[in-house]
């Protein structure tokens, strides 16, 4: 169930059973050569309405910019400063705790947005008892990064081994070809990838990593590898939110 | 060009031809009974998409969160504050300034958020200039409403007249019927609605409109509406875009 | 009844009997050759304060800078940036709904502020409710720009025609040479001047309008007009302050 | 010269001999049973635009609304918080500063301003320096408190002793008496008042003070006190002005 | 006793028979050729931690980074910005008082903390308001400058006379040399000394102050000095907090 | 070196041949029946002191109040909210980067303040980027949490297995023992000690752990496991420490 496509009335319907939603969040940001900017709102949005589906759980819009500040020195990346998700994040739930949700679950896409999210969290319950929002006791916002999952893990070491890398990676690059077949895309990647370098700032992102790839192979993705990450993210995720759900 | 489906080669590649870019921007609201909560993202993406198509533009991620404060009090409404849709805007439009895109074409759907956008707008000049962003001076950024369109709104007043109303209106929801046939809302509404009332916080504005329509009547919508208002509104705006571009 | 001319006791008083006030706004702010700097805001106060003897409302002090940054390029503008201006406008309407004032209406000078006026009131009425300040559902805000009053525009039009111009209007500058007969100014004013340009950034500005006037012929203006629009604003912001009062 | 009065071509013209300003700064904030709630604004610009004639020095918008927390158990008083007056000083200077001025006189009406003033001018000179704005290092912000002058304190010792209190004073009274004499006030003040209690909360504020004074008796106050006091602050803080503009 | 060796069940039995704390703050900031850098947040601590045994209070951890702005063109020198300091002070105190504290005492060593710290008291009491966090009339700020102290000035006085000078004194680096003998440092101390002079921007200070002193000769210190300097401190605010402690 | 017993001409020396700095940051919250509310940052001082005697490098002033919101339902805790904290990073590593520091070292004895952490030197770098602070591309931030370090895993495993837990762990515990063995709690320890919930808001989080501990049990330990703690945390660090200077 998705909220941008339901009515106000089917959402007051929906909280009499749940008060749980799903909040899809990813980033704006350089893939490498031949990976899609929008690559971690595309994955996460679309595992989200698969969770979404398969649990029956509300599916909030979309945090397509996320914090990617490390991103910046290529065109096309956008990013909002941390300062500024959480300013985003604590509005967004605000909005929904108002209303009667309190369960958030975070279905996450890009690695950089870990540390902000939590941080947000933090200010976020801090804000509501300050508040004292209806129901602030109970508001709870958990995380889960699909290419954190074991399954999804598991699986990219088997097809990718070491070739995996760390961003712009075949297994995300796989996803979107599989969401977006019309949209794959070919380019020289060097053979040669830089990796393992701890990330500072923008420029010194774009000295250490030219090409945007930092240890990933992104030519070794297949659809069909996408279509498995899919569906290993979806069950993985929607067992997670469950139990969510159903704890205290 | 949809910014997040294209590679930072890409880009790089699109701003040694233009600097423009088209920046969809809605909001997470009710929209009365049958309304979708999407509604006005729904129709600023759909639109800047066929926008995007007609003039060669790249098309930015969409805002799909915006100011929304006075629907709060129905629930599934989602809003940022003014202050935090300011400093999202300034982000956005940072990062991207500093690529070298300069010409800023918001393609909005919710008059809600137009203040805000305005402010936001002289915000972020002033935050360029203080910082000298390189090119800082180039930087313009344009807001064009697509449900201002003098060709939608004299449609819309040839087939709905005074049932237009100002919220959930029957051109907006037309708009979404033609873009999700699949997501057409049934549900009682009543023959009268209230309108006319001036806009304050959240609870006055529910006891004034109990359902969510402001002088609306929406069950006048058709698909076949939606598919010339989509059309108008390209049109309309595209050469609003182009010669955006085109000035000084 | 002048706010800054009473006791506390007397406002004890005054709010047993109406929670209303006026607040004048304007802007600090070039003018073109001949026209004054504080412009907007003499034109505000002074009108509030026919306001307030029109209609025994309490008149606010005088919010005399704005947001004006599009001027910051000419010297002797002060501006806030949107986000203070949201700031001092909460804090200023958080002390008096503290207090037990609930209806404010703003008399404003400047088409400049309109935008962050409005966001600015979204902003706090959601503050009071996150606050739950005493009252706070009652808080309405409205805006009265004197310088699009119908009656006055109407004048204008008879008096100048094509010539008043967007800024720096003979109709404002008529305004204060009425009220500060000792300050009439004299200068060249080129009997071309730029007009129908849209606003960006303060270079931009003042490259497309290098003496600061926006289309309009600022030497028509005479005293004795002045006159004519301060009648006809009071008159009209009198009759639209008594009906919100009364309302709802 | 007042800065509200004057064209933008009168402050290019008088930069080129002066990079001088004195910006008036007062509050809105219960005076007692008697005092005008606008007299430390009031005081402030009146004594400012002395200071400005006899100097030949630009005088800036008055800022009407200051720091009084404290006294906003009382009806009447409007407050900027500390965190948002420093961003009013720091917006007011830059857009100055920018222009060319370098040398910021305050004369300031109010006590309870001192604090967040010193911390604003702290916080100006680093973002100034951060933004490297032109000239940034011969900023230079000073305070001049008008009721801390040697020559006002010591009249007001001759006049009342230890009935001048610290807050409602008898010599504040005495020179709004004097600009205003048409709003003079009379009311029962009791010959009993409290003094000398430190300042914590605006509720404490009030318990403490129950009429407003702190260990003041204003009924002492005359209009020609009153034009003593003005005279005696303008040729204090003249000197003060000039020498601080005489400074490297 | 210390809140950072106290548990928190320990913190629960304080909290029975006293709301009281003592807030150590200073500042990380050059101190002339011989001074250290930690002098005010060391001078502080040390005091705060003998007026805690003397009066049986809670200590709680020292803010040992203040407001400094125009220390920082000499290398070592860190500083928060005032409105960044305002925020710590304001989350410092909000903690606590939930908590069951009201009476907050702080022992400041630095000057140029003392404008930010009382901007900061009104900032948190009109906090704690909005929020109606439990007891907020109750609480109190109170600020007790250990070089203010009245019997710390006669001994300066009577053993510097002039030279004490205003930064960098011989009376603190006395209680330096005191606490941390193993740390007085030698370097040539220009017999002449600038001082005087107002303060202002980072590198007009540098200007005036070549050495970072303000005329003071801090060779005349003495371990034995600050020893006195220690137990004159102590007790004259051992006095004050009791004080404090004991009113309403 | 410590920073706090330098002089800025010490500083301006040591910067001649490095420009590292080892930042201490812990937190000031309850550690359970037994463990001190200042352990965090005792911890970490005390270990930075020890790296930097053993590194020669510079040493900063401890940042003893973290991210600890989900604590302060427990008395004592005291915390900044994530975005403080994020300005309080940024304007200590600003001061320093101005000065010439480039290699900013964080010791950490908090888990909470990783997420904050992170999030504030994305902040700090983009912030030094926009301000084009001299060097900014040469700033570079790490994170060692000595608890995190694989050395004392190990230990910490032999020494306790599953009773090590997660907060008020006996590491750390015996850690504060050796530090100050004059601090050590005697107070009953249930022993069963819930372990394994997820963390979100301070009302939750002492549901979940009544006492304080996660999981933990700390009377396990002694003054020389402390000791030893020690000693791996510093090796191990220094070498962590050393290699981030080294690298580019």
């Amino acid at each position: 169930m998705l909220l941008h496509l339901s009515t106000w009335l089917e959402v007051e319907k929906y909280l009499e059973s749940s008060s749980g939603i799903i909040i899809p969040i990813g980033s704006t940001e350089q893939h490498g050569p031949t990976g899609l900017i929008g690559t971690d709102a595309v994955c996460a949005e679309f595992i989200s309405h698969g969770v979404g589906e398969a649990t029956q759980a509300m599916v909030g819009p979309t945090i397509n910019i996320g914090m990617a500040l490390h991103h910046t020195a290529f065109p096309g990346t956008i990013s909002l400063r941390p300062s500024t998700l959480i300013l985003v994040v604590k509005d967004y739930l605000t909005s929904l705790a108002k209303a009667g949700f309190s369960k958030f679950y975070f279905i996450n896409g890009h690695g950089g947005n870990i540390a902000t999210l939590k941080a947000a969290f933090s200010e976020t319950y801090a804000y509501l008892e300050d508040m004292q929002t209806k129901n602030f006791q109970k508001v709870q916002c958990q995380l889960g990064n699909w290419f954190m999952c074991s399954s999804v893990c598991k699986l990219a070491k088997e097809l990718y081994g070491d070739k995996e890398g760390s961003h712009a990676t075949p297994s995300e690059v796989a996803l979107t070809q599989y969401i977006y077949p019309q949209a794959i895309k070919q380019s020289f990647l060097a053979p040669d990838v830089a990796g393992g370098h701890r990330i500072y700032g923008p420029r010194d992102f774009r000295l250490r990593y030219p090409d945007g790839r930092m240890g990933s192979h992104p030519h070794l993705a297949t659809p069909e590898h996408g279509k498995q990450f899919y569906h290993l993210a979806v069950e993985e995720l929607s067992a997670s939110y469950s139990k969510f759900l159903d704890q205290d």
